[in-house]
């Protein structure tokens, strides 16, 4: 069985914010072959992974993603291993890459699984799919007051880790130290605390240590992104201080290289990674691998829609020493409804995969024509993509 | 003054082929500002970037570079670095961002040298401008006959050293054999030999480490890109070999930090940076300088236009100890004939930087026009790019 078609869906909501909330759109990928149909998801900007999807060939090695992917067989994980290999390879110098290929990948591991009747976990080799132990992601409050009763419906609402990240953090000194009080003191003593500085640091390690103190005083369980994630050095520097706050990040990898390298030379002790960035599924369970080889944690980072959270567990579902998920509670509501089905949390809290095949997941075609944006790209008067029919 | 205007130009010849041959397509950028007007190019996938420039806010860290440069001011090289910084910031999270700033970036160091009346060397804080030894850099033959008739040809245009790269070379070792012998016997035994693997091995070190001998029995002045240029561990581990061939690397950088990590951890010798990927002049000239504290070479990549050619030269043009520069000899039409003056060997076959303001070339209307590509993006039925009036 061969792929026949590959059609990218750019969504959004009416009116995008100048916030750090990324899902206030989407790229959907759907992939087909014969009677089967795959889903997924690239996150960053559509628009331009549209037109990687589409661009006209610079050289043999600045190609289009299509080029390896359509008329390809799909009969086995080791087909869509072949197809990563060689749009990494045709794509080399083209940047988006990276982000391109995470949904397609996404889509060809929940087609393959729907043509064999069976969930991505198992096709990925994992006996069975552990439960995962949801923190709830979100955003910190304009003000201390803010974050503190965002903390606290959190704890109310069953949540035994809350991260807060964004927002005014990381610019102050004195208004971090008390957004982190009102945080701690919003989640009560006893939960998980994990803190994102959202790059905002860039790469300097000064600015990052003068607040490694504020964070041991609340007891947090991890300093994510204190630098943007290239920074492998800056990350290095504030590891060697050995805070007895670990070092997270990963998010930003758009090959699995550049997660390696903060495990190698940046001494994080959490890798965190969007399949819908760093290539997709399969990328992404070579850094769990990896992860577990190294002693390190393994958690996905996610902050869209339950069809990217699907695939952004499955790589380490089988992995019960990797017990927490990143799950999105502030999300918007193109993403909380994109899919027909969610991953809700049971009576004890925890997120569990489907165990139907592959993502097990379904978007609603009434949510996507909803959000669906119509793009047209034409180059010397040929329309290279327009919106496909859903 | 301020920023007037952006505008991107994507040509390319009419049938591009797929080889190796970065030149038969161009990114060419153009801003404006009051009465002065500079130009830039982007390497790699044209509309992509075109793509990225015009692209709608996904969040508050995934929006197009255009929105940190357009009304910024542009009085001082400090207008650059801080626009630089922006586009970074804001562009975050998409991959495409340093591909699609490197145009940006050169064109505002033109815009810069125009206003000021000065070379962009003189704005980068160099008293002068050091003439660079071209190395002629060109693809292996399709056979070894003539891969040794394209090193005789450059040794009798007078070059004193001569790049081959790509084509069929790394696929097996006896052809790797022949056509290495051929090099060296085609340049004759007292020139430069430089041997380019195109990334062939992509992380393989096993048979990287396989073709070390044969580059040593050719005196090879450097083996470059083994590897992609995430692949730093094997980077690493191949350096660890210490062989008298020193590695090369670095051309796939689209971010500063990407190229140090090379330097830091993947134990590259020569260091190879495309100001039209990495951001621009402005991490490029980071990057020479950092060669420099780290005592190992720095040398430009380029294999496109005396435009790409000029702005990939400035970084580093006031460090006599970095004699080299890269030197298309095989480049297309359009490649060949952007600029209306070149920068042609002397009498001694140096190649100089122009003496006059910023990047001292200037594109070619009438080239321009001839292969120019119409394109027009419309999302939700507005046009959000079309080409531009040259």
């Amino acid at each position: 069985m061969n792929i026949d078609s590959v059609d990218f869906f750019y969504l959004s909501i009416p009116q995008v914010q100048n916030i750090g909330d990324g899902s206030q759109d989407c790229l959907l990928v759907r992939i087909r072959a014969g009677q089967y149909t795959g889903w997924g998801e690239c996150e960053a900007s559509p628009l331009v992974s549209i037109a990687n999807l589409v661009c006209p060939m610079s050289h043999s090695a600045c190609r289009s993603p299509l080029d390896a992917v359509l008329s390809h067989s799909i009969e086995s994980p080791a087909d869509i291993h072949a197809i990563n290999h060689r749009v990494r390879e045709i794509g080399l110098d083209i940047a988006q890459t990276g982000h391109t290929l995470s949904g397609i990948d996404i889509a060809l591991w929940d087609l393959l699984g729907h043509r064999q009747g069976r969930p991505i976990y198992d096709l990925l080799g994992y006996s069975k799919s552990h439960p995962k132990r949801p923190y709830a992601s979100q955003l910190f409050g304009d003000n201390p007051q803010q974050t503190l009763e965002k903390g606290r419906s959190m704890r109310q609402a069953g949540f035994t880790a809350v991260k807060f990240g964004w927002g005014p953090f990381g610019r102050d000194l004195k208004s971090d130290r008390d957004h982190l009080a009102a945080a701690r003191e919003g989640v009560g003593p006893d939960l998980e605390l994990l803190i994102d500085a959202g790059t905002v640091w860039v790469d300097d390690v000064s600015l990052a240590a003068q607040r490694i103190e504020q964070l041991e005083a609340i007891n947090a369980g991890w300093l994510e992104e204190p630098f943007v994630g290239t920074a492998v050095h800056a990350y290095g520097k504030l590891a060697a201080r050995n805070s007895t706050v670990p070092l997270a990040g990963g998010e930003g990898a758009s090959h699995p290289d550049l997660a390696r390298q903060l495990i190698d030379f940046g001494g994080i002790k959490v890798v965190q990674i969007d399949t819908g960035r760093i290539g997709g599924i399969t990328p992404a369970k070579t850094i769990a691998d990896y992860a577990r080889a190294k002693s390190i944690r393994y958690v996905n980072h996610t902050f869209t829609t339950h069809l990217a959270l699907a695939a952004s567990i499955a790589p380490y579902a089988g992995m019960s020493e990797f017990d927490l998920c990143e799950y999105p509670v502030e999300a918007s509501e193109l993403a909380t409804h994109l899919t027909i089905n969610r991953l809700s949390r049971d009576q004890n809290g925890l997120v569990h995969l489907p165990d139907t095949p592959g993502l097990g997941l379904t978007p609603d075609p009434a949510i996507i024509k909803k959000f669906l944006k119509n793009v047209e790209i034409r180059v010397d008067g040929k329309t290279i993509y327009s919106t496909p029919t859903i």
